[in-house]
């Protein structure tokens, strides 16, 4: 019933990486390829994890390389985009709404709090507090049993990240995984769970392309137990039906005054 | 600190009663002017109710009678469409979307469930099944004290309304108050309540423009009580702002090799 | 990492089928056996399924079957409970809601919701309105991609079931997956997800005695699929330490006097 | 229709303040001393807000001054306890789950989180992580908009708390209003709402009774807060009635066999 593999998408922006020498020396082939390698490279610890088929997807290319056949065949995609949020065609945007309702699943990654695709999911502004100082972040598993948690000890830390703060303007998650604590005096649900439609949302905090986040083994962790979380479990296009009744009506149709008081029985139409 | 009055805005797409001679004999001056007379008649029975100033406006009117200074001043906006939810511009959208977000309570009517400015705060398709079959709905409370059912009984009927059934594809409820029940044989969740941003959304089903729903008492309740509930307690705009640390930050800046290897302590730009 | 097999116990009161023909007609071996036999012939269709190992245990056994021992080993527990509630004994229900804040799964049938468990584990009375008149129940998907609704249509339905109404006293569940229709006019809330602890709770509403409705094939797939979905995923024992801190704290301590000004360093015992 | 005041019980362990010189410094009359005059003194500045009348009882009175006439009177139970939660009677945990379950308010301070009231109503464990050290804690608004956070800024600060860190062992919150960060490095959900029943209840982090924490501002003004927010809105008594249908049921009975097949039509019982 249930394929036997999942089929994963890593887009990113890959503008700060061609622009800058320190992102670039940090990510020389972009954020989403060493997030693409982590994810082939870590082992599944979920109970019923399915093997992963992992490609990538840049802006740059056409329609961002999310073309409709591409999304048609992703069971997850995970995003990163930062400073072209913008840039991000809207008929792609809708593309990805109504698949992700239909059943993908989606991780939205640190500056991609302020996407099209996450800012309409959300239906919120998604904005937050900001500051790059390179501080500590500590992220507290609040939900040890979340599958995304999987392997996880009670907390893990960042030595260096940029620091988000709330409040966060998001929808109430359906769970907040994670919780982070920075060096600076904030705190942030860093680790948020969502249904939309049939598709499952997971938003994770880090992620600053100025430091090696995902490079470390937890971060790695995460990323990888949330695709095996947010991988569809069925996948049902959406319909807006009429119906015939299934219980025996009344078979009189009515006539009403202004007044709503029933003037007679025959046809509306 | 709070304002002495609620000021309402009654929106409706007033093409049905305009066109159809059925609809008119119900709503002669449109289903605002009902919903609106209504709830300038409905005494308030909750704590802490205010007064309310009830206004109207319509899809034909300039920027749909909800120019920015118009929507700046209004506490609750009661909407209800039906066939041309894309007449409505998206700059309206946006604004009513925008001031939601920053407070002000939003009270979405029956086939506004598919409006743009419902489908773009909840962020899904918000579709159903259907049936217009003159048949009997009841309304059952089911969160008997949540502010919505102030003054209700265990249930409530419609002799005749639209039938709307699940699934209905919007985001999980914060609250669902009522659950209807169709003659029919099908089941709907008709009274749903979301904050997005600072703002509540509260959703009710009946209100089909072919039946007199909206000279129903119970139904009049439940409106006078949505505004009561989804006045705003404050009004925030939206703001994204970089702040300072609150603590005291280890003072030097770091550099990171590709492997995300420390490097040595310097600046990064 | 995890185990090849979930480990069942069916717990039935086991006393309408030894006491009245008409029940024991439709289940000779007792309720419990019916249900365990559907487990074990049940084939899964989740993602990750496991195989089951299904026992039983009833009221009239030492411990009514759920010795210490025996609930360790548990995976998931189903809880079938009617005329004898107050008949289980305290120590047992404080073991079982020990055990499920560790993480066992626990699946509660029909008239269990007034199960001491239930109760505990829930906080509330879990009352509801309630009517044997061999009615038809229409029971709706409300969350199709919900694993608990894998493999079911639209619906389904129940010739001649108890009829339970709202109000249903219970907290918020995390997800409605299913809400029930009746023929005499109400409806329910009739399969409903809670975490607890580290645990996995659904409620299934279908299954008085006097009727066969754990012969009824959708009603065997959804608790095969319940079993699957509310397998631990993890277990950890309730602890409440005393930790040390993280960062480097100030390390004075404070005086202070009745109206809450600081008199001075010291120590405070 | 609703009532002119709000009836407010402060319940108090009371035996730190007569048994440490410490804390009877800071608390000489007691922790609900200082309690019950904040909530007299602080003006309320939500929407609706009533004048309070506010009384005090402790452990060491006749039924731990929560008689049944008592309770039946209060709208609002405030409690602190401690060290003492074992020496609660059992018959007056039900008698207040009971009447929080019926509409009244509970607020539940600090080492409340262990109380037999309080886990009860969670039916979770509420363990945590916890550190006395007299640290800093910074209590962030994550619900400006939430009725308990009228008044205060985005943040404000104890010089001088215990330390409660995650995972803190509850139900998921309706809101989760207040987040803390923690000097030594831990984050915690200090201000969770929950409905149970008809009755809303709050659980407030702060107030170690080593501390002058309920001398502080910002904490008098969330507790004022705190008390209009949980006032109750309807009293309703628990009831599981029989009743009888709203629609026309079929009139036959039905005997079923062993395997569920319809056998015939009659009577059952």
């Amino acid at each position: 019933m249930f394929a036997s593999k999942i089929s994963v998408i890593v887009w990113n922006e890959y503008l700060h990486e061609r622009e800058d020498a320190g992102v670039r020396a940090i990510y020389p082939d972009g954020l989403h390829a060493v997030i693409a390698d982590a994810l082939r490279a870590t082992p599944a610890i979920q109970r019923g994890a399915l093997p992963l088929e992992v490609g990538t997807a840049t802006l740059d290319q056409p329609e961002h390389g999310l073309s409709e056949e591409r999304v048609a065949g992703c069971d997850v995609l995970v995003w990163w985009g930062h400073k072209a949020h913008h840039q991000v065609s809207d008929s792609v945007v809708e593309r990805v709404q109504r698949r992700v309702l239909e059943g993908m699943g989606l991780v939205v990654l640190h500056s991609g709090h302020f996407s099209k695709v996450f800012r309409r999911l959300m239906g919120t502004n998604c904005s937050l507090k900001w500051r790059e100082a390179d501080e500590r972040e500590r992220i507290w598993v609040v939900e040890p049993s979340h599958p995304i948690a999987a392997g996880l000890g009670e907390y893990f830390e960042l030595p260096y990240e940029e620091m988000y703060g709330e409040r966060f303007d998001i929808p109430p998650p359906d769970s907040t995984v994670f919780i982070s604590w920075f060096e600076g005096g904030e705190v942030f649900r860093s680790g948020c769970c969502w249904q939309r439609g049939h598709g499952r949302i997971f938003y994770f905090r880090p992620g600053h392309e100025a430091y090696p986040t995902y490079h470390d083994a937890n971060v790695q962790r995460v990323l990888a137990n949330a695709v095996q979380w947010a991988a569809p479990r069925v996948t049902i296009a959406d319909r807006c039906p009429m119906v015939a009744p299934l219980e025996t009506l009344s078979d009189k149709h009515r006539v009403f005054s202004k007044a709503g008081v029933l003037q007679g029985q025959g046809d509306i139409e």
